[in-house]
């Protein structure tokens, strides 16, 4: 059963809005193993909503629309629907008496043009709205069934658990079961590197399906399976996993939404260690995401920016001599800022990062970067040449370092 | 001129994350003057991806596309382009060397599949990628231009702004004569307030039209005009920025895209000032956000992240019997923090962040944000009761304390 879906709405397309519905619909949809294979934005505007309709229609199973049902003049989705089926729109007489008798209990007046909502393109069904005023429709046009829903996202995701989704899995909707995803996160290879290593099971591997997603130096590795209940997706995803795992080892750091600042905090947490950090390129960015963790108070000692060359020997008694011998941006001036500020601020972990960001060079090429990690267990420092301009070489070097932290604290 | 937008990602469709980009590329289109008629997405689907290119392609005159351009196996944006003009993918061999010098420089392997992102459709014009390795390309199919982008946010819009806007702003892009913008940045009032301080304006200019957008406290007020030349557009926006600047005055700290940061590192190196912050609940955020001003360090110090209430004292001179009495959250602590690393960093200006983040109460409500300046000229404080889960309340406190810099630097 192909599903797709349809949001109405201006404000979608001036980007006043983001199609959220969207994603809500798509979850449930997978959650439920029903196929959906497009989404579709248009404006209030007659001509176009019924050209997506159509089209819908011709091509798939089920259209969901959200929007374009509430009670003023741009209110347009019955109109448009009414259009496409070829019919009337009728008045639901009995409906429109229960919403006069609403209105009453409450006190208020009621606005003619509330009526407008009372109206269905002739032979549809109401799908009622626990959650507001505007009532929602199901109509079969030529053997797909067209949804239209509020987009106010509260009213619409009420809608679609109580009533469109058990009545689209009485239709038989799902496909194959269930569809389950497992989410595996990588640190430490770039995406090219990841989708080489698994050309074989990209090619291969049906059920579960792989895919590869990166955002900000972290490669993710999605593997989907379809079965007819979870616990066998689960059963067809495992093997996967461990042949996944067993290439990436320790670059592995985590699952689905696992962030690596509150793997850290846990990892922490079990051995009883605060952690401080001394910063220079990147200035605090590696102590904010360290302290966006609920709770990190527990974990997290202090930080201090040494961004002035001074105040790295002040502070975090740096000696002068070994910045001018072995340079500000080095792996050795990093692990004296560890040592420093692990010593400065009594923490068990010091994690330094010290470089150039660019766009101008400082001493070095812009995008080097040192980071060092000291533990109660020992030393690790690494240099990083960092491409892109300042705000993705500060970015990608925090991540470096909250990387090289799990790294240490795992004693590898 | 009609554009249309088409992600791609079979992510989008199970709902795993939020069809952002198409608000992005609607804001912008909004923001120029130019049509935007509809949103579509579609898995990482040959057919299907073709499909819906195919018809983008006859309906309108600009698609832009998003996702699919990556390195790996799943990313054939360019295949599904190339089949639909009709064309051959091409190796840029230039640009494939020039991928290989770059990965040589930071000292790493070239995987071979990196390659995929040196091949374009025959005739296609590169768009250049600044903050990511996957270039775009644009390429005209049928009098429709096409332009493919990354599905990464933070690559994606940079290669609007840069290339693709002001490309299609070229072609005339703008359906009547000029669309010139001039946003102005405020600070210190609700959207609600604003909204209503100018009501008269917005229901009675015409041209420009008044549009007000809220992002992380910062209230923009844009003023857009349709002229026949761009400085005929700017002499009928000029008295109504007039009017606006009039009402909301010193709230006012900036106009298109002026950052908070720079104005301050602006006014900083023109009294000859260097900053240092003091940050507990924030730690760091106020200093990451200063230094990524390119050149900061002519004017940023350094910072201290005082997380544990020991470290106020210890490194930011805080005595222990003030936060007793008055509160580790209290202005009078921020103030003493501000005092202590202006004095520890030997900085001109201290800016200084206590507060209770949450989600737990610390000491005081959650939410409750001390801010404190102190400059050669006077001090200030502040308290805050910030709405929203943890990160929202750290990010607005971070945003609140550097518009109190810049009030403090105005002497107001």
């Amino acid at each position: 059963m192909n599903v797709e879906s349809l949001a109405i709405g201006t404000e979608l397309l001036l980007g006043q809005i983001i199609n959220s519905n969207a994603a809500e619909i798509a979850t449930r949809l997978a959650d439920f193993g029903m196929t959906h294979r497009r989404q579709t934005v248009v404006g209030d505007n007659a001509s176009r909503m019924e050209a997506a309709i159509g089209e819908a229609v011709e091509r798939s199973d089920v259209l969901i629309i959200t929007g374009g049902i509430g009670p003023t003049q741009d209110d347009i989705t019955r109109e448009a629907v009414a259009s496409v089926a070829g019919v009337d729109l009728i008045l639901d007489t009995s409906y429109a008496e229960e919403m006069r008798t609403r209105w009453e209990k409450m006190g208020r007046e009621f606005p003619e043009s509330n009526l407008r909502q009372a109206y269905r393109p002739h032979g549809a069904r109401v799908v009622p709205n626990a959650k507001g005023s505007a009532p929602g429709f199901g109509i079969e046009i030529d053997g797909c069934w067209v949804f239209a829903l509020p987009g106010v996202p509260v009213e619409m995701t009420a809608m679609l658990d109580d009533h469109v989704v058990p009545y689209l899995r009485s239709l038989g909707g799902a496909d194959e079961g269930v569809v389950v995803s497992r989410v595996l996160r990588s640190w430490g290879m770039s995406e090219a590197s990841v989708g080489e290593m698994f050309d074989d099971i990209f090619h291969e591997s049906e059920n579960p399906t792989v895919a590869f997603l990166a955002s900000a130096g972290v490669i993710k590795i999605r593997l989907t399976a379809r079965a007819v209940s979870e616990s066998e997706a689960r059963k067809l995803i495992e093997p996967v996993e461990t042949t996944v795992r067993d290439r990436l080892g320790d670059r592995i750091f985590g699952v689905d939404d696992d962030s690596i600042e509150a793997i850290i905090h846990t990892m922490l947490l079990r051995k009883g260690w605060t952690i401080a950090t001394a910063e220079s390129a990147t200035a605090g960015l590696v102590a904010s995401r360290l302290t966006g963790v609920p709770g990190s108070s527990a974990t997290f000692r202090g930080s201090i920016g040494a961004y002035a060359p001074d105040i790295k020997t002040s502070l975090l008694g740096v000696s002068e001599s070994l910045m001018r011998e072995r340079g500000i941006v080095s792996e050795d001036t990093a692990l004296a800022m560890a040592r420093g500020v692990r010593s400065k601020l009594s923490a068990d972990v010091g994690v330094a990062v010290t470089g150039s960001a660019g766009p101008s060079p400082l001493e070095v090429e812009a995008g080097t970067m040192c980071v060092a990690v000291v533990t109660p267990d020992g030393e690790r420092s690494k240099t990083f040449k960092m491409p892109g301009d300042r705000e993705r070489v500060r970015t990608y070097t925090a991540t470096a370092a909250l990387h090289h932290v799990r790294l240490a604290l795992m004693g590898t």
